[in-house]
């Protein structure tokens, strides 16, 4: 991909059914967008993001939002430079972030701006890449699941965090240890049980697919003596109903995203012919019943619903960099043609931290 | 039971493994109790209430509270009237409010009021059972739920109730009717649908054994083409999991009881020497992703932990109640001895609204 006059994109070819894989995907040459009206720009993207919950969209839309259209450029986070420009906004030379990644260039308009969360970013305070981890979603993620749906109470709460090796779960486990609280983490592999020990310093991690799923339950039994007061939920299923074993009356659950099940396809079960079938065995916590006994509450959260807090969560969260209390791991991968792979990597336990691909 | 001589208890004689049955009750004969102390006083029962939660704390203790204790009576709801006093607080003939039901005579102590929840109840102001009922935990439960955990919107909510013709969930119905909310209600018979829509005014109400669990789901987005806003959850599983699928963006669900699955001791199966043998599969939700995408909040709730609302709650449901507005469709088993067939009774969707036990 060196010639700088042909665009690509990564195509939703065929939609995923159970596990997804690289022949989901395709990578499509293009033309480079020409600006047709005043106002347009053109972006040269420079990094995105690969999140997991993009693989809900690839399967079918939700009532909240439509599916990803099949042979078109998926979407997700990006930073790029403006390379031409008819914005007085937007010059060239400047560096924004938006929803536009999966491919390498893309047009942008002045006045559209806002809703599609095109915004400016300052290189200078930071690694460009930053933009899409610390200072991003990522970050924004954690935080705002510990102290807005949570209220994480400084010093006191005993905090589990699960997938605490991805991206969102190790900022979550930073950010309550900056809080004074004492924070297990679970994640899958040894690996990154030691590095969430023994570099991020959380108090203990345990890998969860060594106890197998049905004893995770027991483990946090084991390491949460007094009970979880505050369980970061990145995964759903069986690491959901184990905390909800374990959690301390009005102990706060952030629903943040469930990976255990994005490959299940809202527990459809098809044939050969991928007709819907049959329902499937729930993953689904079966022990709500504790929910009322111990009045947890449970809550689904979107970081993008909580821009109110957007001032304070810069100014911590640069503050943190700064002093190096807060660092990100991330998984790069080398070019645009290698986003499919790194979006399969999400679900096979291989990455670690925030996953990236560089794209050009 | 004619001889006023003679107490009697309803003991608990063994722990139920799947459904509960008569025969875990026992009734025994006991001494009337004798005041010692300064501030006893002794309390002939009148009234008891029966109510589902109990089957968690006759299978076995939570992290909350202990199970029931073998060969003890059990305790739950009860008005009674003070018959023998050395209290200068509670005088002979007094009515009291208390948690020492399924049993006859019971001893007050003063100083052990305020613990044990016993209360002085103004007779005169409404029948004496209604404080076991739209005065009591069933009104104050319904309320608790709508307008504290969930914030019911005035004119704006479109409300689902679960077990809607339940004690709880009949008084849900009407306070969301009376806030000017759509309201829908789910139930275990024709006769129960018709009474709720034709009596309480709900504007829908559908019999679930008809429909079949798997299908509550398609109903549900039959009935609100517009999606749910608030869902008053009396029974957990496959009502749980339809609800979710039809929640609007930031609905909230109150987890007031899981009904369906308080004969399922923790998903344990049993063999038949009682030896917990596999975890059977699960009736939890398995569509929690939807709580993430759809940011929504699902709250387990008590209703003594809101005693903060008890003046304008009692101010609101006098009110209502003096206005005909609301009322409490009541279940009257007749005698002590028939606590146990009460109790059972709850669990095989024969009774309608309260199920009160008239003592004596």
């Amino acid at each position: 991909m060196e010639n700088e006059s042909i665009g690509y994109e990564i195509h939703l070819k065929k939609r995923p059914i159970g596990p997804v894989k690289l022949d989901h995907f395709g990578l499509v040459k293009t033309d480079i967008p020409q600006l047709k009206e005043e106002g347009d720009f053109l972006v040269r993207n420079i990094w995105m993001s690969v999140d997991p919950f993009l693989r809900i969209y690839m399967a079918s839309g939700t009532k909240h939002a439509a599916a990803f259209e099949l042979n078109k450029p998926l979407t997700g986070g990006c930073i790029g430079e403006v390379i031409e420009s008819k914005s007085s906004k937007f010059k060239v030379g400047d560096y924004v972030k938006a929803n536009f990644g999966w491919r390498k260039y893309w047009i942008g308009k002045d006045m559209d701006s806002v809703e599609n969360s095109i915004s400016k970013i300052d290189s200078t305070i930071a690694p460009l890449r930053s933009f899409l981890g610390l200072l991003g979603i990522t970050g924004m993620t954690a935080y705002v699941g510990l102290f807005k749906i949570c209220n994480l109470k400084e010093g006191q709460d005993a905090v589990f965090v699960s997938s605490a090796a991805g991206g969102v779960g190790s900022v979550a486990c930073q950010l309550a240890k900056i809080k004074g609280c004492f924070v297990v983490g679970s994640c899958g592999s040894d690996e990154k049980a030691r590095w969430l020990v023994d570099k991020l310093g959380i108090d203990h991690a345990f890998n969860y697919r060594k106890i197998g799923q049905y004893n995770i339950s027991e483990e946090l039994k084991r390491v949460f003596p007094n009970g979880i007061d505050l369980y970061f939920d990145n995964v759903g299923g069986k690491h959901l109903e184990a905390a909800i074993d374990n959690m301390n009356t009005f102990g706060r659950v952030a629903l943040c995203g469930t990976t255990s099940q994005y490959n299940d396809d809202g527990n459809a079960s098809y044939n050969n012919q991928n007709k819907k079938v049959t329902k499937s065995n729930s993953d689904g916590p079966s022990n709500l019943s504790l929910a009322v006994s111990h009045r947890l509450k449970l809550q689904g959260f979107i970081w993008s619903d909580h821009f109110d807090i957007l001032n304070e969560f810069n100014a911590n969260m640069s503050q943190w960099i700064s002093e190096d209390r807060i660092r990100l791991q991330e998984t790069i991968f080398e070019g645009l043609e290698n986003a499919p792979k790194a979006f399969v990597s999400l679900f096979n336990g291989k990455t670690v931290g925030r996953t990236l691909v560089k794209i050009d």
